[in-house]
């Protein structure tokens, strides 16, 4: 009888399931289901109205992922429940929960439904840049090792901010948390009964160490009185590294899914870094770009190194035994949608629906008949800020070159050239820092589609570029997991060496673009300094002045 | 018997004529005649190709404004021919042609019909910039005292850098050539047999200076030997001032025009220039903005200065016994028509479709109720480089501060206010360099339409600014010199003080707006000095590789 596992990945809009065979690693079976709730930002489900900035979930639209997608695979590929041997989900993070110490998460009792601190933060909820000042600030002045692991800065997106908003604006909801979780930590409770947490999210989003492990309560206690004893208490300290068994399926877990108990359920991962191992990533110098509206790059190194201006390194945070760096670039899928909805001209519109192509598809088909450096133009792909290297959220957009006779297509290729550089950038800093790439991936739908985009980055990198084969690369990260969990597998290397995935096409960077965008990066470089660090401050100025317009 | 005079303004597509009432100032009547060649940049009539940058035009049509134009306003009005007492035209300029000393044109001989030379190159004949550069260095090298005249520099678009051109590139052209004349100043040697030149063009467009002269011959004979002796024999040096009589009109002018012989024809004008006695301004310290698709800045002063950066400052190159300075901006209204065809989303132009309003009202209601500073964004208004004070055609349009909720009407508001920070580093340079400036006036189609853009304008320059009341400024200072020519009126001073008019409307500065704006425009003057003075000729570099890319 076949084997297989399964993966889930929890996207910010829907829940998607693979089923794969692990034996050919072919994926057999998927099915995706969208959250009814979607992402609450303006009510809550009474009608409450949000405060800026919020961006909230509801805990039991994860359930329904469950409920619907586990046994349409199971159908679809026609197998028997126990063939399944194990299973691993994936989540975004830092997205969290408050919850009671038997799993059920605040919001859904009586006392906390209409109480937006109670519901699900998701990773984009941006309410608590305050208090991730705040924890800034203290961490530099009490001299935190942790800072320089995460380039200098932590982010308000992550666990601590998102509790200190919590303990701050709503003190009832923090006295009565058991426990704060990791969304994709509770989705593992609900299915196995266990409350673990792992190495990755509790290193990238919460500011834990393998060797130093959390911060200590004096820090806690200095942010908020309240918060003097939250480690072992409201935060676990259970941290398991990646592959890690979490435990198996209970009844609850059976009920919800159709899978029988005693099915293998892996520690939870984070969506983008579970996807190295689906490319067959297992070792150090490869560099995966998951890019979709926005791009995290993810890599393995042998040893820890502080890079400034990343994400974070954490040990065991991609793969146990390796250290895993993550950095990002805050706008890219994103970049090309603003474009396109705000700056595009009706002509162009028009003949593109005239030729039935996507309005992308015909910008890029002109902007690829252009020769390196013939637009003339050089943009700073500022538009959400800089994640990477610059972790400058008042940094914006800039584009310079343009004359009477720019055309849209121009601009649109100089925008993607600029988050190629972007991402050079990136990869310079950490060569210059010691932790060597010497190959690229890429993931999600920019890459499969995007093959201006995709030789661009060849070029502009001077580096190969190989693509993720599979679709839905973190559910089959996910179900890679799954299957090491299981023990079919004895180490995600041995998983991913069957079933991780890349196309046969590789984009090798082009000698005479190369050269040619050498001295165009050399200009998006200088800029970069200039506007980035300090040279001209020009956007934070134009952003306090708008602030300030804004409120008048 | 009511006494009139006429003005006829040639524009770069068409002519058009006013008829003025002497005595109320009146326009009682006006016509329009479209050039049948307009530009010819592709071919010539023959269908021959033309070579990249080319304008051409032919002098056929000017004569045809005259037989049209000019029967039509008399007609129109219901007057006597006998009623006009005189005319005047303006011009655009330099817009020149080789003739035969009997004023026939050389490209309407058989030999030359085929040769572009020996056609009108229009003042946007852009094909003769190697050729000023080369006068530009040797005027350098032999310290011609002219260039701090002229802001440090000659433009291509002037008759020198024309006339040599022609000589390197159509050497039987020029030694067929028996005069080189501005286009203006032939058109009243057609109505009058007289070939007069003025002191405007001669001054602002051909190195001309009312007590030194034009360089002398030994300068032109080191540019090209057969320019050696071109003073005084291809170029006259019979230059009048401003509002001098340049002949009456002969039998050849009646029968073109249907107007008397005798009627007094005053010394032709460019069309900029020509416009402050239209709208009333006689004196030093009020400076006009003739504002189209670029801008053209002037006002009069009652001394020489030599002002860094600007176009040029010409004894009696506006009215008599005042210095004339003139500067601009290269990219005005074609930065909105640019952006409204390239950047504009679809969704907007069909909201404005709906309205039924032009997109661009449409853009500036929406951008009318954004709040000083409230876009977040600051443009360099230079996507056809920088005339003044920058004096650089290789520089290039910025825009900085977008993100993923920058609105079209954002952009557009930000470029409208480009153009206004553009005007204000042209005032604060004349300044600066001891030249007043104490009221503005502004003239053309975008400010009689623009309220938005004139606030703008009042705001940033912190200076009240009061509207030409005739539609057609132009052609109106052209009747009041030719009011003058005819002996009506003893000086243009009384002659505009009936006939020139402004509107009731004038725009105030709003103090907080004025505040807003000092904080914008100094980040504007830091950009524009950082790319502009050297601080990062990255714009020169890109075009350089745009060059190069385009050749390859």
């Amino acid at each position: 009888m076949k084997k297989y596992s399964l993966g889930i990945d929890y996207g910010s809009l829907s829940g998607r399931a693979v089923l794969v065979d692990l034996e050919t690693g072919e994926e057999v079976a998927s099915s995706i289901f969208e959250y009814p709730h979607a992402v609450m930002s303006d009510t809550l489900p009474s009608g409450k109205k949000l405060e800026n900035a919020f961006a909230l979930q509801h805990p039991q639209d994860y359930i329904d992922v469950l409920k619907n997608t586990v046994p349409a695979v199971i159908s679809e590929a026609g197998v028997e429940p126990s063939q399944v041997v194990g299973m691993g989900i994936d989540f975004t993070a830092c997205t969290m929960l408050p919850i009671l110490s038997d799993g059920t998460p605040l919001c859904m009792t009586d006392k906390f439904s209409d109480e937006p601190h109670a519901y699900v933060k998701l990773w984009k909820h941006h309410a608590a840049q305050e208090q991730a000042d705040r924890i800034n600030a203290l961490a530099e002045k009490t001299e935190q090792k942790c800072l320089s692991r995460y380039g200098g800065k932590i982010s308000s997106e992550w666990m601590f901010a998102k509790i200190l908003e919590t303990v701050e604006k709503a003190p009832d909801v923090y006295d009565s948390t058991e426990r704060f979780i990791e969304a994709g930590d509770w989705i593992v409770m609900v299915l196995t009964g266990n409350e673990t947490h792992n190495s990755c999210m509790a290193g990238y989003k919460a500011m834990w160490h393998k060797r130093d492990g959390y911060p200590d309560n004096e820090f806690f206690g200095a942010l908020n009185p309240k918060m003097k004893d939250i480690i072992g208490t409201k935060i676990s300290e259970n941290v398991l590294p990646m592959g890690a068994k979490a435990g198996v399926i209970n009844k609850r877990g059976a009920e919800l899914t159709g899978l029988c108990e005693g099915t293998a359920v892996a520690v939870s991962n984070v969506d983008a870094h579970v996807a190295l191992p689906a490319c067959g990533i297992t070792s150090s110098g490869k560099m995966l770009m998951i890019m979709g509206t926005s791009t995290c790059h993810i890599l393995m190194g042998d040893e820890e190194v502080n890079v400034p201006g990343i994400c974070g390194v954490v040990e065991d945070g991609v793969l146990p035994s390796l250290f895993g760096y993550e950095a990002g670039q805050s706008c890219v899928g994103d970049h090309f949608e603003w474009f396109v909805k705000n700056c595009v001209s009706r002509e162009y519109m028009e003949n593109a629906e005239k030729q039935g192509v996507n309005i992308h598809k015909y910008l890029r088909e002109k902007a690829k008949r252009l020769k390196v450096g013939e637009s003339g133009l050089v943009a700073l792909d500022w538009w959400n800020g800089n994640r990477s290297i610059l972790v400058d959220v008042d940094l914006s957009g800039v584009i310079l070159g343009m004359t009477l006779s720019t055309k849209p297509e121009e601009i649109y290729r100089a925008l993607l050239e600029a988050t190629a550089y972007g991402t050079r950038v990136i990869i310079d800093n950490f060569e210059e820092n010691g932790v060597k790439i010497s190959e690229l991936y890429a993931a999600g739908g920019i890459a499969e589609k995007d093959e201006l985009m995709m030789q661009i980055y060849a070029d502009v990198t001077n580096r190969e570029i190989r693509i993720s084969a599979s679709p839905q690369a973190p559910a089959l990260g996910s179900a890679i997991f799954g299957a090491v969990a299981s023990g079919y597998f004895a180490t995600a290397a041995d998983a991913a060496a069957v079933m991780g995935k890349i196309k046969d096409t590789v984009y090798r960077p082009i000698p005479e673009n190369v050269a040619a965008y050498d001295r165009l990066f050399k200009e998006y470089k200088t800029l970069h300094d200039y506007f980035g660090r300090g040279g001209n401050d020009v956007m934070k100025r134009l952003k306090a002045i708008k602030e300030e317009a804004a409120n008048a």
